[in-house]
């Protein structure tokens, strides 16, 4: 009989909550709203409402779950099991995730950080199955990363790896990038950075761009608004878009050349952008990484969308109590 | 009773071997030259006498001896135990280094590159003993890696993991590599790079820099005279140098933020430079990388010399006997 695991996953304005089993098929899942605002120890008991609701969604007990994951964003400690400084959920601060997660439920419980544990669902049930290693890039707002070998999640010494938006691609003239420093990837193909960049380029663009018009409408524009563009075939978009997607191809190919993983997995909500974004990002990989990965590691969408957090976390859970 | 091992590590213009116990001690080495010209047959023939001339000079017999390990450098098959094309062992092509070390044995033999070698021996046995998971970059005349996690070499699914001298860090104005590419690391850390940046800085100096004189005088110019240059006081040496240790730092500090590792160790012929060098390097770290690693993690020189390749080779041997 197959085991059950609760994952969870919780976002600066939503948590998501899952049962999931030993082949990693997921439940139906559950939604609750985080209101970080309310203070930890709110946040901390909707934790629990999430995984209990999770439970009864399922169809199940608790006693018929074997143990429990949370996946957060944030700086955290994964060895101590704490978010210490969530930028996405002020004004929390050193929140005991883990400990009282165990203590409520009386169960094993397991913590990871939320691009780390999607990197793991995607390995485990998603883009990545079969895959021994994959290396995970999360397109939202920022980059975030994720990298499994072996099945495992990299935590690093510091819980910093896999943080891969934050490896520096340039060093002539970088862009300044959210975390303070300088170069990040993130600081190029992040969609606050295409935004950047797309303002950039309209102000030296003479009126051109089918963009000018979206900011007239509308007062701002976003990434989205971006893509879109270039599907309709506006140039300035197009530039844009192509730029976007060789800063991702040299994050590929930068991991290609460190870790050399089974595939390369891009998830988050620039994936939006379809099949021919990837192909450009491909496209870029080819002439960027040595000849066997470029050749053959195989480059693809995540495949879970906004559950890979849970089932990761779900996995994790699962590997503290299985061999 | 420790068991033993031997260690054999393939260079372009000699091999060395040693018999190592459990314990990572290594008994006295030998050294035999490759002669790589004289073919391939003949070099695994070398192998094996220079495998044999190391159990004699650790006064063993090759019954004491458990398993065997060779690491080699150039491009290759590790899965396969194949060296395919080596640069520094033309006219090697496809050489079936395990298989026949194996053959002429009878015993369990690991193979490994060069420079996953001498992370794992350097984790296991030097600069990052007592550490789980270590960044190494060897500084000669390129830039080789590896990457060690929980003991074990990141191979990757194309032998390609650790391949940190190409990892790419320039877009705007990027330096050739010798690989074909553009930006990478090594084309602006390695010694060959030093010296054609120096030649380059050289040429707008107006002949004030004292390394004209080493020209003039050698009709050449190394990378050490560079870094004598430096000790001396002169300025664009001091250049020269203090924007190596910058591009060091940057990967050292991509590192950090990728796999976030117990420990970075620099390695190879550069580090003659001495701990003036790592401190430049550590320098530059403590504002490239996250506020943890920078302040936590070592950066250290590696300890084992030359010796770091067999008995890295010695580790992989008795990784393949042990649990």
């Amino acid at each position: 009989m197959t085991r059950l695991y609760v994952g969870l996953d919780v976002g600066g304005s939503a948590m998501k909550a899952g049962v999931v089993d030993d082949e990693g098929h997921a439940r139906p899942s559950v939604t609750l709203p985080t209101e970080a605002h309310r203070g930890q120890e709110a946040g901390l008991a909707r934790m629990c409402e999430t995984i209990r609701a999770a439970v009864s969604s399922a169809g199940v007990t608790m006693a018929d779950i074997a143990s429990i994951g949370v996946a957060t964003p944030g700086l955290m400690d994964l060895k101590a099991g704490l978010i210490t400084d969530p930028v996405n959920l002020r004004p929390w601060k050193n929140v005991p995730v883990r400990d009282h997660v165990m203590a409520a439920f009386g169960k094993p419980t397991a913590f990871q950080n939320d691009a780390n544990a999607a990197a793991l669902g995607e390995c485990w049930a998603g883009a990545g199955k079969g895959a021994e290693s994959l290396v995970f890039y999360t397109l939202g707002t920022g980059v975030g990363g994720g990298i499994v070998i072996g099945g495992r999640v990299i935590e690093g010494r510091n819980s910093n790896g896999g943080e891969l938006g934050h490896v520096r691609i340039e060093m002539t003239n970088p862009r300044p990038c959210g975390c303070g420093r300088l170069g990040c990837l993130e600081a190029y193909a992040g969609a606050m950075s295409i935004v950047k960049r797309t303002h950039e380029a309209l102000n030296a663009d003479g009126g051109k761009s089918s963009l000018h018009g979206v900011l007239q409408t509308h007062g701002e524009m976003s990434a989205r608004d971006v893509f879109t563009a270039w599907s309709a075939g506006d140039e300035l978009a197009g530039r844009i878009v192509e730029e976007t997607a060789f800063y991702l191809a040299i994050g590929a190919a930068n991991a290609m050349h460190a870790i050399d993983p089974d595939m390369v997995v891009f998830g988050g909500g620039l994936t939006a952008a379809g099949e021919p974004f990837l192909e450009r990002i491909k496209h870029h990989v080819k002439s960027l990484a040595f000849p066997l990965p470029a050749e053959r590691t195989p480059i693809r969408y995540a495949m879970l969308g906004t559950d890979a957090g849970f089932i990761g976390a779900a996995c994790c859970a699962r590997q503290l109590v299985t061999r």
